[in-house]
């Protein structure tokens, strides 16, 4: 913050601390996933139970609501836009802490945390029928918090819009269904083609590679690192059960990768991803821990995030140039090449095949399970779909879209565990990050020339420095549809992605 | 606690919170010291400072005070005397903090922290006149500190003893004396036996032993741990640049060691100390977490706590027996026998050589060592010894004691962290460990035979269990000399620990 107003002096300081509190909760989940032994668990989430009550009396409190109060009266002769938007944001997240009757904030978080257990349950057990009370509860729950909500939202957000504005600030469903309509309408056409075509473009990894051993693909993963700017005074990876990336600290930055054995591609491209999401928060406009407690220092959606994991992950790390560059590592490695050469190493890479599973999903058919998810939020939240009546659902969209049909609900619609945490609104991020990644990467193409050229240059530095000037220090100066219309100078669509889609097709066909 | 009265109900609310928030700092402190990248420190010590201010708030607070005095009144009438042991070690650590001026507190904290970065910097450039007014300093502020503690502490309690209180309760110079001047006198004269015998009996491991490759040294501590109950459910060992162990929760406990590659038993030695203070740990009479939070499941003092740690490391794992199961293991790791045998292989791992530093001093010279320190402490907190002379009385007593003389003060005075944080009245724990280590189990050997037969025929649960049985449950419902008398029938003395090693030096120079 430029100005040193008393006000915004004490409001710093509160934030400051806030922040603190907040990495602390980070510290701790970052070990309980990483290191903590199993009989920890229960005594853990008395500690993150305990921190949780600390902030949210921080973030709710009068006190808080007088230090923003003054700042904002401070503010109003002479203030940068900068500390305006900081303010607003900040005056947002607090009327919605406060329009919370905090009885509903207590019954939602035991809620949750049942509806997680119930839910591991039935998915063991294949078992919709154990889950349906809880998910019905859930839903009503979500739908009482948007109604206490409403009042502060823009007019005529709807039930399902208001829980998802966290995850995308200013998201409306109308936008929604207008960006993914081409994707239902554009991504089948181009799976018939792969799936009309040989066997061998469709071929999934695990069919033409063997194991790895664990140690090798350590290696990997840090020689990947080494060459795309980790710095080990400032980053530290572990292993954990799900890949994660987190920050603990203005100059603390984790993630997290698992090695599949059988799978040789797995943590690799994981850590990947994660590394992207790192970047994003390393690139982040926080200067020093000066800036670090503000909303501007903040990641603006998980649109976003998850576009710059996507972008290393997908655009780079499954690029044809890369797979050339690296091939010979793997070979290497394993002492062997199962592949035949680079290029069915890069098809490796990218498994073109629909699936039940949206995690196992490849880039070709990832949106489809986000579109099915999405439609069903809305049918749960908005349309009076009967909760029992998911399970059906599911499956005849599953067929309709992806052509498969779940035998099990476990494969369906118990695969994930947003919904049993209560988490509605949070899946078309998924799919944002591949439009706003491919939308961003035409931009950097115009600009520094097509990204297989770099890539095979070895030059992916540049590719950094470029969403190092042009995308990560916007912070929440602006949402994801803003961000990329300043960065790419037109509206997000999803052209881009399918234009990217189209042409990998082609090219994957072709060497076939 | 057994009693449900409402204000021992409400008492234990509190202490449990205390007990969470506490055990957060341990969980980033453990953090910090294993994985934690250097640029996070900063933003680390900000998040350990709120913690602690946190923590202090909650243990001198009015509430809490009027919580003691609650639950004092409500058990006057019908309590256990576990119950009434409890509230006398809360009232007593109540009185501490609430006796010392809030300002004398930060002050100390300040100085500690200064003290510890000028320390580093006097140690790295061997310049003692650098750290010479930060030691000043300190021995002032606990000077002050114990003026402030004096009406509430025992009449006639001296400068030294009063902050000596937390690490060693009840501890008294003229006790400690009266225990240690058998030392000084019984120790020089075995070192002296040894000294003038053949040169392999006392020669150092690094002279005797390769290195071993740091992968078969993990392998190696991770089976003496599974030989010795670890149970990956509770535990977790780490990496860190200093050994240590601490507990996260009722069922989290951690230890950490580091490897260095041309000392093979550095790494191995340092995990059976540290298991010990860890088994110490999940021994203590907690049940669960219900009885974590009360003083009676705390360990007693820092000298029991250290016996436990040198019991497994020195009685059991640079025993004779021990040796000989474990030498073809450590063969197997390096691929060859460079000790020739098993009995050159234990006098390996028992080198019995006066030595400069007291971290690397064996179990014969380890407590000249401690008795320097005491003797210097006394002299400064009390005596009116100028801290410019320091350096001189050290070296002229080093060589009186071990008959070596430090060349520079980096080997000398300044080689211990512990003035430098503040830490005066800690060092006699460590001898104490020894001490009350010896006595007990001499009363173990009285009631299951020797410790070498029992090691021998690889039943070290046995001596487990024993303890577990007679040591570990008493927690702090005795003092640590109360404890020894308890548990051996008589109170504490040298004689056990001079007779060990006696009989010990006898069987290295017979075997030489």
């Amino acid at each position: 913050m430029p100005q040193t107003g008393q006000a915004l002096v004490r409001l710093h300081e509160h934030l400051h601390q806030t922040r603190l509190l907040g990495s602390i909760s980070s510290a701790l989940y970052y070990d309980q996933n990483t290191v903590m032994p199993a009989a920890g668990a229960d005594w853990r989430g008395q500690q993150l139970a305990l921190l949780a009550t600390q902030l949210h009396e921080r973030q709710s409190s009068e006190r808080y609501a007088d230090l923003v109060a003054a700042a904002e009266a401070e503010v109003e002769q002479a203030a940068s836009g900068r500390t305006r938007r900081n303010l607003q944001l900040l005056r947002q997240e607090l009327e919605r802490q406060r329009s919370l009757d905090p009885q509903l904030v207590a019954c939602l978080a035991r809620a949750q945390s049942r509806g997680n257990a119930v839910w591991q349950d039935a998915r063991r057990n294949n078992n919709f029928a154990v889950f349906q009370p809880a998910l019905e509860e859930l839903l009503q729950l979500r739908r009482e918090q948007a109604a206490q909500l409403a009042p502060i939202e823009l007019a005529g957000r709807s039930p399902w819009e208001i829980p998802a504005q966290p995850f995308e600030p200013d998201a409306s469903k109308d936008r929604l269904q207008e960006l993914f309509t081409p994707l239902s309408a554009g991504i089948p056409p181009l799976l018939e083609r792969v799936l009309s075509s040989s066997p061998a473009a469709a071929a999934s990894p695990s069919t033409t590679a063997a194991a790895i051993p664990e140690a090798h693909q350590e290696t990997l993963c840090a020689e990947l690192l080494e060459s795309w700017g980790y710095d080990p005074a400032r980053c530290q990876r572990s292993r954990s059960a799900h890949p994660f990336s987190c920050t603990l600290g203005p100059a603390d930055y984790r993630i997290t990768t698992r090695v599949v054995p059988d799978q040789p591609f797995s943590a690799f491209l994981a850590t990947a991803h994660e590394w992207g999401h790192s970047l994003y928060e390393q690139g982040l406009p926080r200067g020093d821990d000066h800036y670090f407690p503000w909303p501007l220092g903040e990641a603006t959606s998980m649109g976003v995030h998850e576009s710059q994991s996507l972008f290393w992950e997908c655009r780079v790390a499954r690029s044809q140039a890369f797979a050339k560059r690296w091939h010979p590592r793997f070979c290497r490695a394993l002492g062997s090449d199962p592949w035949g050469g680079s290029h069915p190493f890069w098809r490796g890479l990218n498994p073109m095949r629909p699936g039940l599973i949206r995690v196992e999903a490849d880039e070709l058919t990832y949106c489809l399970h986000i579109v099915l998810r999405f439609e069903l939020e809305l049918a749960l939240v908005e349309q009076g779909l009967p909760v029992v009546e998911l399970p059906e659902l599911w499956n005849r969209r599953m067929g309709e879209l992806l052509g498969l049909r779940p035998q099990r609900d476990a494969e369906g619609c118990l695969q994930d565990i947003h919904w049993a945490e209560g988490l509605f609104g949070y899946f078309p991020s998924y799919a944002l990050g591949h439009l706003i990644s491919a939308q961003l990467a035409e931009t950097m193409e115009h600009e520094l020339g097509p990204i297989e050229s770099t890539v095979g240059a070895a030059q992916e530095l540049q590719l950094q420095h470029w969403l190092g000037e042009n995308v990560w220090p916007l912070g929440r100066s602006v949402n994801g549809e803003e961000l990329v219309a300043k960065v790419t100078g037109a509206p997000l669509s999803a052209s881009p992605f399918l234009r990217y889609l189209s042409g990998k097709v082609d090219r994957l066909l072709e060497s076939a």
